[in-house]
């Protein structure tokens, strides 16, 4: 698709994927957010709840409507919890109406997806019909693109280079992944309380996340012999923010320079991953607020363990910016349209 | 002026207003970075210690040459600590070549300079060439501006509306203000220590800041009688914002509908300062990385005492931001050009 | 009283309050507790909500039993919500056993409390029996003690020495007082989300915190002119401590030097309140964790205005601590029997 | 040794060791602080630049003479940093004083010092006197105790269940470490600046941490098949605080309920360890104030990895507290006292 002005609906808009569409697409040079919906009925200002948006967008959130929606925009974000736009896309997917879906939906086969999220899985029609994109390695031309998971896009893209080159010793690939609170969403629960998170650090759903799968089926692509990953994510007491420390064996020996290669190599087209320099590694801050995943390595001779380092903005390059940048391949413009951002430093 | 490209030079490009600088012009469609400059003789490509900017400036810190800037750009921001610009300004200022200057040395007059910044001051015959200019209120074409200081852009917001109605009760003008740790630059000493900083709260330079001399001279323009303020300052345990609470009675009775008017009024026509609804007052997030000042009021009918909560982004509208806007002024520029910024919420 | 080994109970367990006690009496030489209640039916271990517990404590919560408490035990604490003590205390203030309650329930007259707290109050009679009783100017030995609110706490030690010399000018004593999240307690709700708090700072309840009558009621028992503060409060992004602001003028001139002195001289034998040396201002990070009470002073000279800055941490010092400080006068114990406690620093 | 009063010198006193020393000591019923020194000349007051200690302690720092501390005391500490007490103790050890050293000076083999190090190591006749005493392994009565690193203690302790049963695989030992910012010390630099650490989560020396040859040292002696460790450490934006992640496969098949077991077989008489229930994991908040370690497992079938989270808090069990229960083991106290503290929940 080519168009001058993409048009666009986003539905799930007071969550924090909606919030960011909306603060990103705001500076985008070639979309206009033409309607704004909520999956309750609230059509109160969004300013009113959220007072950073004031002044910044006219509209008001409306009923959702599939045939307005299809007669006015280009494009249906859908930035819902799980277990939503399963049920709401249907008339989206029938008419072929383009769709870039935030959410888990439509990332997993049925059967992982009822085994993951607990929950009656899409239609199988309807999962046919999606395609998982991640972004930098964006080769479909699919009208439903799954965007995928936070922690699945920093694991994947550190892990990328060394799959697609059958390298991983696929006994031991292990993942800490540690993530800011933004990750979690707005829910109030015990976990989210101010007094539980600060000044504290703490480990949940060890080997448990939904991210997981996501993750091994798309290894698999790469690295046919991959069947599972160790994972476990933590909870990081910052706003905003993924580090994945990937410990990996490699299947056969490799030096530390061809591995530096490799990486520069897979990444040296792709303008939102940045491998640093040999031996550096990359800090959250250095991301937060853009849609870079910044990847740094450094090899242990000792315990043949090769250590990989890959953050990034959870909210950015893990959720909203990830889907713009989806949005751009899927109307041929240029992938880092509205989102040359630079992370605020001090 | 009015030019398609405005070209510029930033001098002192590796302090925290400097990269702001770097952040905020990327975007900006109208201006083009030409040259970059350190007060030192440090050439090394920035995305070295600053590995957030890696990809995004191509060019690298050249020695500091005012012929060869004023022969390349159209602007030149020094973004320098206190006591550099004052020595360094004079062939740009012989030459009437457009300054604008973040820094302290040309916001004073000598003697105000000379007792609060305990330096020697600038020539006076440069210190007759500079502005200060708060940029919601530009009012001159002057080529060289002083960019207010952070605090002083948060106070003077706070108090112009009932300044320039002759309002204030001159006895009685509380300022307790708060900023984080951005405001106090990079320096590397015991109060920029995380472990002092972080689950702290102090209040610094009581009665002392150097921004004090700053607000009553800017008052004493809007309403002559005032002399003093009671101004005191104190450190935030976060990255970005100030938060200034003003207590000040008034010189005569009235109501407090009429006073949330004269804020509405004051600054209906200004696009960067929002006036909260009646009774709702703003926090530090909804502002922090936009070039907004968030103001709201409540008055007290027992204490005849109002409260006003005035929150900017120090590195955006208490620096960099605001030095943006005065050059679209100076350049005729629409002032919000380049400066559209949402909050990231989460 | 004077007892070798005081037994306690305590009412309102789980809450932060409650936790704070086990935490503190657990060291205190001469206190037992015997047992401990929730005011719901919750009798689990509370280990397992609270690992940070676990071996320290052998006792379950039980139901709560007037009768049985008052067999076995010597005093109770109630560290529940406000609007629960005034309904259960009555067994116990009939039978004149010695209650201390950390609520703000019996801290205000009937008509102060259905005012602010928009409760009905707890009934006359009840009422009559409590004694507001700020730990450091202890003087009664009633067997009912209100123990004062946090905020109440900080703002009293900081105005103490001038109201109880009759120097302040009544129409003008501000209080800018902030807080940490844990004096909001445990409710899950928006304010106490990890992302509406860290990072941000926002004031709350302008001129309607609860505190304010409680403040008023006892500085006019100093200084009969005082009708009104003006009181605002906000939120920092810590967990614990509160930082009073304090601007007053004084109704006749006193010099600096003997400013310092009164203060000096107010607190001299009080082992919980320091007073630092004259133009040094205290820290949050020195009281946390501990009962004191630090106080610093600055005048200006050109404003009028004394500048008093009062931090304690307020789960100590501003509830727990302090109960325990009234617990030990009532029971003849040194004050600083099981309270000697130093911040942690780093 | 079993002495009524234990008369102790404290050497380092301003570093944070020695400052939690001075903490926790002052509520030891068994200890008086005789004596402190500074390795530099200063001899001023602490509470001058540590306000945190005011009224607490009435000694000033002392210059440094050994013959005067072993007539004066029964023990000195050394808590300087690594470098010093090498060339400090001689005279103590000379005298078979009593000395327990919280540096890393005596911990390693000479080779290993000037390799990790990179300093020149202790003379051989000191390091033959030291012994590394890991506190709740505690099984000497060396006069001269090497006090564990925060990080080893951490590790070790989340290891030693299966290297004392033999059941590590050796090749796959992989240990993701998180620290607060006090581990790295009170130094004013770059990486200790609040907004380089604030929002922000780095790893630091892969690979080359100075406390893996003290761990791989240790867990040799348990399971002498084990030579590397795969060890990075990260720095966590907070002040206190370590949180293990430790994978590791097993040389044999072990069931889920048999790895609890030998975990709380190991630890069922060590009062300072606390063992989580099956499948629940510590976070750092339920330790920091306290000299407890608390550990939780969680095994992955698939993978074939057994996560070991283990918990400090780096000054206390990482640091001051080991010491202290160092000392009540030499001085042959019950290992707890002293050390009974309950963390700050809220």
């Amino acid at each position: 698709m080519n168009k001058k002005i993409i048009n666009v609906a986003i539905v799930g808009v007071t969550g924090y994927g909606g919030l960011e569409l909306l603060r990103l697409l705001y500076n985008h040079p070639a979309v206009h957010v033409v309607s704004i919906h909520n999956t309750s009925d609230n059509t109160e200002d969004i300013s009113t709840s959220y007072p950073h948006l004031k002044f910044m967008y006219k509209i008001k959130p409306t009923p959702l409507d599939p045939v307005h929606i299809m007669q006015s925009t280009d494009l249906v974000f859908f930035a819902t919890s799980s277990g939503v736009s399963k049920d709401l896309v249907q008339p989206f997917i029938a008419a072929n109406f383009p769709v870039i879906d935030l959410s888990g939906d439509f990332r997993l086969t049925a059967d992982d997806y009822q085994t993951w999220y607990k929950k009656t899985p899409a239609a199988q029609y309807l999962l046919d019909q999606a395609n998982y994109s991640l972004a930098d390695f964006y080769q479909n031309d699919s009208h439903y693109i799954a965007n995928p998971g936070c922690y699945a896009t920093a694991t994947l893209l550190a892990l990328a280079p060394l799959a697609q080159q059958q390298l991983l010793d696929q006994d031991n690939i292990i993942i800490d992944a540690k993530s800011g609170l933004s990750g979690a969403g707005k829910a109030q629960n015990l976990s989210s309380h101010f007094i539980n998170v600060n000044e504290n650090f703490s480990m949940y759903k060890p080997n448990q996340h939904q991210h997981i799968p996501e993750i091994t089926q798309q290894l698999k692509k790469w690295q046919a012999t991959i069947q599972h990953i160790q994972f476990t994510t933590s909870l990081l007491p910052i706003n905003r923010g993924i580090f994945v420390s990937a410990y990996v064996k490699l299947n056969k020996q490799v030096s530390a320079d061809t591995l530096q290669e490799i990486f520069e190599d897979t990444y040296k087209n792709k303008p939102f991953v940045r491998v640093m320099p040999k031996e550096q590694l990359p800090d959250i801050k250095q991301v937060v607020g853009t849609n870079f995943a910044d990847i740094g390595l450094t090899y242990n001779p000792n315990t043949k363990y090769l250590t990989i380092v890959s953050v990034i903005d959870n909210m950015v390059k893990g959720a909203a910016g990830q889907a713009i940048q989806n949005m751009n391949h899927l109307f041929n413009l240029d992938e880092t349209t509205g989102l040359q951002l630079i992370a605020q430093y001090a």
